[in-house]
């Protein structure tokens, strides 16, 4: 989930909120698993320089300094994100969100048989982002891909040219389906949400209709009441039952929320980007 | 889970099999809480002197020392927990199984309104024994009441004496349905266990109905095809869907695990013991 | 250590300055042991109501999430501690500061032979504030004693008479020497700092002599150069090697920093308490 | 560490011996760090199939499962390793053992400048055996380039080439002093050892002179006077500060420890191979 807007406690959004986030960890009903135990990522733009990073192992129902940090923390700008590890360790250098500089990135889903994919994906990072790559995790690449192609000055064409090479690199090992994603960036300014698959439904990803929408949501939460019209939330899975207060992005769809409240959208087209065999 | 009878590796019992307690740990069916993520703990009798004890915190399932001690350790018994937090801090010396000298001890199941209690039920253990408590959760303290009740000579007699505390200091503090419990004890020849709730369904229990039935459980399994009718399992939830499989303990019954498969039942019925208020 | 002033990044203290708390977790010079690596604890006052307080099982020099929260951490009040454990497990709830409400408590030192008097002084614990003790340092068990005996009405004399009790129990079972510390407290306004110990010479303790000080310990530090005569640091162990810096605090004495940047002196004598014997 | 020989419980080398590896944890003498305190590891030969390997982020001197593992783990063959992080991750799969198959490696050391020559290093490793890299430590690289290079088919050739491989990539990009090393290297059955230096004194190696002196070591533990002359001790540090019980391996020397407590010496020579640049 991300948030772009006033600055806001992260618990309001994290803990406070009907079906949150921490919730959706013990108890997730629309991604591919129930169950998203496997370690906690948050990201934000505050104090200090650059966006600072939070990452845990320990699921986020259980973890006694997330509670702090959520309850202390207060940001106009920041990410979250829940794990569910699929074969690679669980440990904080494979929990999102990843950041480069002054950005972040977070990803629900997955590249497809990653472990055949991984050297050919590696050697096509810039050599010189190469050694920036601490994990082993499938997200931490991709996100090194698109340092490589451009993420920095124009993050939703860098994202094509990632997936591209990416759908590239499968089809050469035979390697069906090979992106399933959202994927969420910001640079501490705006917010960019990507959904795409390479073959059938994308992982659901919403948008918060309008700021109404949100304080009908809290009615009760004096702090969400204050909020204007320039707040934004981005979500894989709404945060309450209520119809009519999310707008679900459709697949194959990039949006860019800009401060203000403002959301674009855009078709997400992956572009060809053939990498060198090695 | 507990095991008694011929050396096995842990690792059949508690990853090889279908619907096993680290399985149980991401989708238990029968228990209060579907998800038990909240750390792990197995108890084994030996090398060395007395059991071994090893601890968790992070959700069995995503444990990669858990793999391999379950994976290298083999024991004539053994007992594994999951742990499902209610209240109490996820650390290690919240996780099950306790120790005592030879003795360990297992619960599933809860104190109510502990906080209330633990004050009253901490004075009533031995002061003796008092310095052994380094955690903070319930199950520590009903072990070391029972303790103080005589569990190293008749582990039975003393946990219906524990309960009668427990129950005795909640009707003084007007709480009702004190005590819900699966408890779980060994002392390295024999096992023991209760399936005991003050008011209400207990939680589940069951034992392995012979040793044919395991083999039945696992055709393919051939080191459980050469195990003899000495072994016994007793588990919170029946490892397979297959019927007969399992023979359910009932409510308010104590059982008696004999080295050779032996599998003695008996009433299990709380002794009144006032504890002088303070 | 800890700080009050002026709003300021904890990476200036934490991580920026020479010999700093992080860097004597590594290296003491002059506490009891030379490596506290046995866990973490800041506290600070900021965003949120209340006090945040992160802890880590962690050594600090090794704790990736802790740079971070130094680094993007910014607050006019903090406390941070290193831990050296003695007999008791590292786990979160053992590591200082801890909370109540509004209070902050960490603690430099021991009590002689705690697993003989824990007993004693948990009883002596207002019955109300017992279920708030979540660990089994003796730290915790002090901190709940002071709370008792009026901590949030007047600091020293709670902490006076909190000695007192340890003093007490402590003759009753023969154990000499009962008390070694360095104590911080507070309330998020102010700031009190303890030095005593009931035999020998105490830990050590110090204060930062004036903010003229803190600034040639940085001529490089232009945020540092900012600051004015407001700013207070009460440290165990001397940043700097630099003579002059460092006013130390003397044996038997306790201190007030109140906002303002004033430190106000007063010897710190212990007040006799009669627990009743259980 | 590593011992080969009878079975023996871990305990009687970690935690029962003077300035053992626990020990050296808190206080090395000899290493290049005076607290090895960012994690542990072990890898046994026991029961089950292939080696187990227990590798925990916590400091070996505070971790309780440790303990528990030591005093309950018995084994002919095993290795410990301590680790001082420099610069990488403090993460599980930065902890040594790393395990292939049968196989588990140890190393004592670094690669100079490692960030630098990581892509190059990753690329000459058996594109088969790259996704078996789940770290980013160097140890974990420079033992899949073993791998690649015939470590199961002749160690001591294989690392020699290893070695020149790191060397050739660091000459290729200036760096000098390229390793700094001392490996252990078991498969179940041998244990091999190396010594080596590119520039300057290498990390130390000692071997035990023979049994007696490991029971001159220990003369009232019973366990060890049981032991044969088949027994033997490699270790980075003496346990003892008694002269004469310890033969210290030269530099540039691998050592072969065979079942028997044979220990044959013959030089260590890396052999130059040049990698493809890429």
């Amino acid at each position: 989930m991300a948030w772009l807007g006033q600055p806001v406690l992260v618990d309001e959004l994290l803990f406070k909120t009907q079906h949150g986030i921490v919730d959706q960890s013990l108890h997730a009903r629309m991604g591919a698993e129930p169950t998203n135990g496997d370690g906690f990522g948050m990201g934000w733009y505050g104090a200090g320089d650059g966006p600072a990073v939070y990452r845990s192992v320990s699921p986020a129902w259980a973890d006694a300094n997330l509670r702090e940090l959520a309850a202390h923390v207060e940001a106009p700008l920041f990410l979250a994100h829940i794990r569910a590890a699929i074969g690679s360790p669980v440990q904080q250098t494979n929990c999102h969100p990843f950041r480069h500089g002054n950005w972040l990135f977070v990803h629900n889903g997955y590249i497809a048989e990653f472990d055949l994919l991984r050297r050919d994906l590696m050697l096509a990072v810039d050599p010189e982002l190469f050694t920036g790559i601490h994990g082993s995790t499938d997200t931490e690449v991709v996100f090194h891909l698109a340092l490589t192609h451009g993420l920095e000055s124009d993050p939703i064409a860098a994202l094509e040219r990632t997936v591209g090479v990416i759908e590239d690199a499968a089809s050469r090992r035979g390697i069906d389906g090979a992106v399933q994603a959202t994927f969420g960036v910001s640079d501490g300014t705006n917010l960019w949400a990507v959904r795409y698959a390479t073959e059938g439904p994308a992982r659901s990803l919403f948008a918060s209709a309008d700021v109404a929408s949100v304080q009908r949501l809290h009615p009760e939460n004096p702090r969400l009441q204050r909020l204007g019209a320039d707040d934004r939330l981005i979500v894989s899975e709404p945060f309450s039952d209520l119809p009519g207060l999310w707008h679900e992005i459709a697949q194959g769809t990039a949006v860019t929320v800009r401060s203000g409240g403002v959301l674009e959208t855009q078709p997400f087209e992956p572009q060809p980007v053939t990498v060198a065999a090695t």
